[in-house]
C-alpha cells in the first residue's frame, strides 16, 4: 500500500491521494498555462470550456501547435474512448463533454472508441462478452446524447469495427515489441495475449484520418492523466508512419462521493458515484451522504468556513454541474466563508443534477435512434 | 549451433539432422502404428493415402478416437494453413494433398487458413503487407487446385476474414497468458505484440464448426511435426469451451534438394526447392543438381548400390511423386541394388514432375475462378 504521501497512477490502477503537479512532472507533460488558455479562448471566439477554465484539464502534450495549426486552416479531429463494463457515471462524461464543446465551437470531427474487447480482456472479475457488448451500446448512446453531431461523429466499436480497423492494426502491432507494453502497462507473465495486443487497436483511431486521407491529420485526445501511458506508445510510433503525434489534454480525476481521489465504483462502492441510470431517490441519497469539506458543527462552519478542496460535492460543481463560472465562484466563496452550509449546497446541486438527468433522458432517447449509424465498419483501403 | 547429434525443431526454426523418433518422444506424441493404418484403410474403403503408407506421416495425437467416431457416424473436419510469403514449393503441398485425399474419400469439410497477418508479423526480412496479401491469394489458388471441393472447402484469409473470426478470437485470447506463448514459441521481449496475439487467431478454425453448430465437432489437423507446439495451446484450452481437442497427424519434413533436412528456401537457397511457378528449365536444372545418395563412380554404384535414405530425389518420389506404391517400391529397390543410376532416376522423376506441373497449371486456372468464393467473411454469431 502506498503511504500518505505516496500515490500510484497507471492506466489500470489509481491509488493514494494524487499530487497532480508531481504526477505531471513524473510523466513529463506540459502545464496548461494562462497563455495557452488565452490562445484557445481566442480561437473559440471568446469562450473557454468550463473544465479548462476551472483547471480540471491541467496538463497537455503538444496542444499549442495543434491550436496554431487550426488557426492557420489545418483542422484537427478529436478522439476519446470508453471501456464498457456497466452504466456510466457522471465523471465518465468529463472528456466527452470537452470533446462536444470542441466539436460544437470548432466544427471538428469526433472519433469515439468503445473497447468492448479490451474490457473483457482486462476484467479481473470475469465480465461476460455479452455484458461488454451490451454496455458498449448503452454507453455510446449516453455519450452521443451529450450533443455530438451525427454527421461528424464516428464510432469504433471494437468487435463490430474490427474489419475496418484490422489492416491498420496489423501494421501498428508489427512496430510494438512486448517489452514496450510490459514497461508501459506493467504487464506480467499472466497477462492474457488479448490485452498484450490491445494497444495496437487503441492506436488505430489516432491514425485513422491520416490513413484514410493519405495526409497527416492532427489529432487531439482529451483523457484522464492516468491514460497518458497508453498514448505514449502511439506518439512514439506516429512519425514512423508519417503521421503527426497526437496532442493530449489531461484532466485530473473526479473524486468519489465517499471522499476518495477517484470516482471509482469497483467492488461495493456504488455509492461513490452518480450513475446515469440511477433513479432520483438514489441520486438524492448519494449526494446527501456525500463526503464534504464541512466542519463538525454548524456554528463552527459559520465561523471558520468549510474546505472546498477536499469536498466531493464541490468537485461535482467544479467539474460538471456549475452551469456558469459565476455560479461556480458563488458556491466556492459561500463555502469558504461559511455562508453556504453543506445541506443547502447539496440541495442546490441536486436541483442542477436533476435538471441534467431530465435533459439527458430526452437527448438519450433521440441519440438511441442514430447511435448505431455512427459505427465504422469499412476500411478506407485494404492495406 | 547444434552439434552433429543435436537438432532444434520449433514452429519458427528447424536446425540440424532431425532424429524423428526422438523428436516424437520429446513432443510426447503417439506413433502411427500398423493397427492405426489398418483402421484408416478400412474406413476409407480399402485405400491408404500414399504419404501415410510410406511413413511420412509418422506421429499423431488422438487420431484413433477421431476415426472411430467417424466410423460411428460422427464426421470430423480438416484444418490446415499456410503463411504466405512467396510462391509455394512442392513440399508445402504435402499436408494439403493428405487433406484432399481425406475430403475425397470421406466427404469431410476442409478449412484452410491463410495467415497473411502472421507472416507479416513473423518476417525477419521485413516483408511488405502487399506481398503477404498477394501471395496469400496465389498460394490459396495453388492449394485449392489440388482437387478440393468448392462446396466443402472454406478459407480463413486472416485479414479478410477477421470480422468473422474476431468474436471467437476475443474469447480465446482471454484464456492464453503471455507466459504460455513465451514458453511454447520461445518469444523474447523484442517479439512484436501481433505475433504474441497470433495464436488466438490460429486457434479459431479448430473451434469454428463447434462454435457455428453449437455442438462439439471433431477436428483433424495434418501438419509438419514442427507445427505441433502451435496446437498444444489449442488442445489445452479446447475443453474449457466444451469443444473437442483437435486430433493431429504429424509429417516428417521434406528434405531440401541441396541435402538439408528441410526444403527451406530462406536466403539464397532458391535451388533447394521446386517452386510451383518455376519454369521447366529451372525444374530440370534443380533436379539435375540435386543432392543424391549415389556413389562416387558408376562402377561403384552398380556394385554397392546407393543410399535412398539420404537422397533428396528419393525423398521426392517418396513424399509426392511416386504415383503408386508399386512405382515407389521399384525406384527404391533399383536404387538400393545399383540397377537404377542417379541420372536415369532423375530423368524418370522429371517426367513425373513435368506431368504434375502441367496438370496443376490447368487445375489452377479453374481454381482461380472460385478461390475467392471460399473466403469466410461472416461469423455464425456475434459472440
Amino acid at each position: 500500500m502506498p503511504g500518505k504521501e505516496e500515490f500510484v497512477v497507471t492506466p489500470y490502477e489509481v491509488k493514494g491521494r494524487i499530487d497532480y503537479e508531481r504526477l505531471r512532472e513524473q510523466f513529463g507533460t506540459q502545464p496548461v498555462t494562462p497563455e495557452l488558455l488565452a490562445k484557445l479562448h481566442h480561437i473559440a471566439g471568446g469562450e473557454l470550456p468550463p473544465a479548462l477554465a476551472r483547471g480540471i484539464y491541467y496538463s497537455h502534450r503538444d496542444l499549442p501547435a495543434l491550436l496554431d495549426g487550426f488557426a492557420h486552416g489545418n483542422p484537427f479531429f478529436l478522439y476519446s474512448g470508453r471501456g464498457p463494463s456497466g452504466p456510466l457515471h457522471t465523471s465518465h462524461l468529463l472528456q466527452f463533454q470537452l470533446c462536444q464543446w470542441f466539436q460544437k465551437r470548432l466544427g471538428v470531427p469526433m472519433y469515439i472508441q468503445i473497447t468492448d474487447d479490451e474490457k473483457f480482456w482486462s476484467s479481473k472479475t470475469g465480465i461476460a462478452r455479452e455484458e461488454t457488448v451490451h454496455w458498449g451500446l448503452e454507453n455510446l448512446t449516453d455519450i452521443l446524447a451529450l450533443g455530438f453531431d451525427p454527421k461528424r461523429t464516428h464510432t469504433f466499436f471494437d468487435s463490430r469495427s474490427i474489419a475496418a480497423m484490422y489492416p491498420l492494426a496489423v501494421r501498428i502491432a508489427r512496430k510494438v515489441p512486448y517489452s514496450t507494453v510490459k514497461a508501459v502497462f506493467g504487464f506480467t507473465p499472466s497477462t492474457n495475449i488479448g490485452l498484450v495486443f490491445y494497444t495496437a487497436l487503441q492506436t488505430v483511431p489516432a491514425f485513422w484520418p491520416s490513413w484514410a486521407e493519405g495526409r497527416p491529420v492532427p489529432c487531439l485526445i482529451p483523457c484522464g492523466i492516468d491514460q497518458d501511458p497508453h498514448f505514449r506508445i502511439t506518439r512514439d510510433m506516429a512519425e514512423s508512419f508519417g503521421y503527426p503525434k497526437p496532442a493530449l489534454l489531461h484532466s485530473q480525476m473526479v473524486p468519489g462521493l465517499l471522499g476518495e481521489s477517484v470516482m471509482s465504483t469497483t467492488g461495493d462502492r456504488a455509492d461513490n458515484a452518480l450513475f446515469l441510470d440511477d433513479p432520483p431517490e438514489a441520486v438524492e441519497r448519494k449526494v446527501r451522504n456525500a463526503f464534504t469539506g464541512g466542519r463538525a458543527t454548524v456554528e463552527e462552519q459559520r465561523r471558520l468556513g468549510a474546505t472546498p478542496e477536499i469536498c466531493s460535492v464541490w468537485a461535482l460543481w467544479r467539474t460538471q454541474f456549475a452551469e456558469s463560472d459565476a455560479k461556480f465562484a458563488e458556491v466556492t466563496a459561500g463555502c469558504r466563508s461559511g455562508t453556504l452550509l453543506c445541506g443547502e449546497c447539496k440541495s442546490q446541486l441536486l436541483e442542477r443534477v436533476g435538471k441534467f438527468y431530465a435533459a439527458h433522458r430526452v437527448a438519450r432517447a433521440k441519440a438511441k435512434e442514430w447511435a448505431e449509424s455512427t459505427i465504422v465498419t469499412r476500411a478506407p483501403r485494404d492495406l
